[in-house]
C-alpha cells in the first residue's frame, strides 16, 4: 500500500537482509529499519517493530530464511538451523503465524544440502509472505461486494495492512472498494489502551488518501444510533469454528452489541487460517490479561516532537487491562476470508480436508 | 467526603471568600483555591476548576452572593448586583443549573434594603449549596439498597461527589453502602475523551479507600459478559420524563446495550432536577459536539512530574468529538433519584405540580 506516494509491503527481504518498517515510531516518523542478521530480526520481532498477525507470521519466515542463510555448511550446519528456530520462536510465543510459518520453513529445508536448503528457505520465506499478501488482496475482492457508493464504514483497531504484508484484513474491502471508485469514509475508533486505531488505522488511511475521523471507542454506539455508520469491519485474532465466535482486540464485543442493536451489519474479516477448527467455543479462547500500565500512561508525541509517555491515573490505582474479548456468532453478521462471505453457522464447512 | 482522611465539599464560603478544590491539577494534585471576589469565583468556572452539574450550581450562587455581598450602598446598588449575575451567568452558559442557582439567589434578595440583601444572598446560596449534598445523600441512601455485600459497580466518567458538593449521584450509593459495612468493588472505565473516569472517579475512591480498578471504556461489556460487574451505576446530564431516556458522557449508551446484553441492572442516578418534563423525546436533547484536540491529545502528568500532552494521531488527520449520548428508556432499570427509585416509564409522576 502507499506511503508518501509510494507503494510498500510492512516486511521484505532485500538481499540477505530483511527490512521492515518500523512500526513503534508510527504514526509520528516512517522509518524502514535493515536487518542483515537472524538475531536482528528475530529481535526486531520480540521489540514490536512489526506486529500484526500476519506481519509477524511473514517476519519470522524471513528471520529463519536468515538462520538458514547463516547456518555453516558441514556437521555444525543443522545444530545452526535449529538454534535460529529456536531463536525465532521464543520472540512472540503466543503468535500463532510465527509458529506456522517457522515450521514452514523448517519442513521446506528439512533433508536437503546446505546450498538447496538456502535457497528453498528464502523461496519459502517469500512464499509465505506473498500468500498472506494474496489472501488479504482476495479479502478485499470480496468484501468489497459489500461497501456500496458512498458508505460510511467503522473499524476497530488496526486490521489494516500494517498487520499483515500488504492490503490487511478488515481494511482491505475498504481499499478495493476505494480502488473500484466508490467513495468510502472510514471511522476508527481510536482503540485505548494502546491506541492502534488513533495512531496505525488513521495513518494508513491518511497515506491512501481515504476520508476519515477517529473517534473515541465511546463514540462508535452513539453514531451508531444516530445511523451515521453502515457497516463495521473489523480483523480476528482467533475464529472459533464451532460456534461462530470470534476473538478480537478488546471492545470488539461492545462494539458489535451496538450494531446488533442498531441493524447495521457487522462483519469479520480474517485469512481463513486464523479459524480454529479444533476448539469447542470461543469461551474456551485464553484471554491474555496485559500489564496494567498501558492503562495508566499514554504514549505520544509531546508539543516539542519527543516521544513521552504521560500518566493519566493517581498515583497508586490499580487498573485490569483485558487485551482481547471474544464476540460471539450471533452477533456477527458474516465472516470475510481469502475463500468468500460466510455466515457463522457454516465456518465448519472451511475445515481443511 | 474524605481527601487524605478529612471531610471536604467540593466549594464553599468562608466569610466572603468561596473556597474550592481546584479539579484542574485531580488527580496529581491537591490544593484548595480562595476567591476573594465575585470576579474570580466567576472565573474559575469558567476554567473548568469547578465542573459537574451540581458543583458549578453551587458554586454560581456563592459567586452572585459575593457580587450581592461586593454592591454599593445606595443608588448603585442594583446595578451592580445585575451586572454580578450576568458575569456569573456568562461564564458557562450551556450549564442549567448555573442559571437555577442564579434565579434562585436573584429572587431572594429582590425588593430588600442592602443589607438585608447580603444576608439573605449568602443564605440562599447556602441553601443552593446544602440542598444539592443533602439530595445526594438521599440518592446514596435509596441506591444503596441496590447495592449488596460484595457487589461489583460499575460506573462510567465522574458522577461522584467532584461533580456535585458532596456525595455525587451514581457514586453516593456506592458510599452509602460502604457506611453500612457492605464490602464494594468498582470497576471505573476511564472514560475518554477526557478521562474523568480514570482521573476524577478513581481519585475519589482512592480517597475513600474503596477497592476499584480502572479499565479502559473497551472492557466494560466484556467483564459483564464474564459477569464481573454485577450493577452499573451512571449519573445524567439532562432526563427526559416523555419517554425515559438520558443524556449522560458519551459511552452511556454503550454500556447500556452492554449491560441489557448481559441482563445486569443499569441505573441513572440524579437529583430531579435533572428531569426535563418538556421535551417530546431524547431525540431533541441537543448534543454538544466538543473541540477534536481533546481526542487528538491526551493530557497527563509526566516521568518529571510536569503537566503535560501528548498528542496520539498522525498531524492532520481529523477526528470527531460528539460529548454526549442518548440511553433510551428500554435500557435503563431505573432512575434514582432524591425522591426514590422510579421506573423509566414512571417519570412524568414527578412532574412538579
Amino acid at each position: 500500500m502507499l506511503v508518501q506516494g509510494k507503494p510498500y509491503r510492512t516486511v521484505w527481504l532485500q538481499g540477505s537482509s530483511v527490512q521492515m518498517i518500523d512500526q513503534t515510531l508510527l504514526p509520528h516518523a516512517f522509518q524502514i529499519i535493515t536487518l542483515p542478521s537472524c538475531r536482528e530480526t528475530a529481535q526486531a520481532i520480540t521489540d514490536m517493530r512489526i506486529r500484526g498477525a500476519g506481519a509477524i507470521g511473514a517476519a519470522a519466515g524471513y528471520a529463519l530464511a536468515q538462520g538458514v542463510l547463516e547456518a555453516p555448511a558441514g556437521a555444525g550446519f543443522w545444530p545452526a538451523v535449529q538454534q535460529a528456530r529456536a531463536l525465532v520462536e521464543g520472540t512472540r510465543p503466543t503468535a500463532r503465524n510465527l509458529f506456522y510459518a517457522t515450521e514452514r520453513v523448517a519442513a521446506a529445508v528439512q533433508g536437503l544440502a546446505p546450498e538447496q536448503a538456502r535457497e528453498q528457505a528464502v523461496q519459502e520465506a517469500q512464499a509465505i509472505a506473498d500468500e498472506d499478501a494474496a489472501f488479504c488482496k482476495r479479502i478485499g475482492e470480496h468484501g468489497s461486494s459489500l461497501i456500496r457508493d458512498g458508505a460510511r464504514v467503522a473499524t476497530h483497531c488496526n486490521a489494516g495492512w500494517l498487520a499483515f504484508v500488504d492490503f490487511g484484513s478488515a481494511l482491505s474491502p475498504v481499499y478495493q472498494a476505494v480502488r473500484q471508485g466508490k467513495r468510502v469514509h472510514v471511522y476508527a475508533d481510536e482503540t485505548r489502551p494502546r491506541g492502534q486505531g488513533a495512531s496505525l488505522t488513521s495513518w494508513e488511511l491518511q497515506q491512501e488518501g481515504i476520508p476519515h475521523h477517529i473517534i473515541p471507542d465511546n463514540a462508535m454506539g452513539f453514531l451508531m444510533q444516530r445511523k451515521e455508520v453502515d457497516l463495521m469491519l473489523v480483523g480476528a485474532d482467533r475464529i472459533c469454528a464451532a460456534d461462530g465466535s470470534a476473538a478480537n482486540k478488546i471492545g470488539t464485543y461492545e462494539k458489535a452489541v451496538c450494531a446488533k442493536d442498531n441493524g447495521i451489519p457487522f462483519y469479520v474479516a480474517a485469512p481463513s487460517t486464523t479459524i480454529d477448527f479444533s476448539l469447542p467455543s470461543g469461551a474456551a479462547i485464553p484471554i491474555e490479561e496485559r500489564h496494567e500500565d498501558e492503562v495508566h500512561f499514554v504514549w505520544g508525541r509531546d508539543d516539542q516532537g519527543a516521544f513521552r509517555r504521560v500518566r493519566i491515573s493517581p498515583a497508586g490505582t490499580r487498573a485490569r487491562n483485558l487485551a482481547f474479548d471474544v464476540t460471539p456468532g450471533r452477533l456477527i453478521t458474516g465472516f470475510i476470508t481469502e475463500r468468500g462471505i460466510h455466515k457463522p453457522d457454516d465456518l465448519m464447512q472451511l475445515r481443511p480436508r
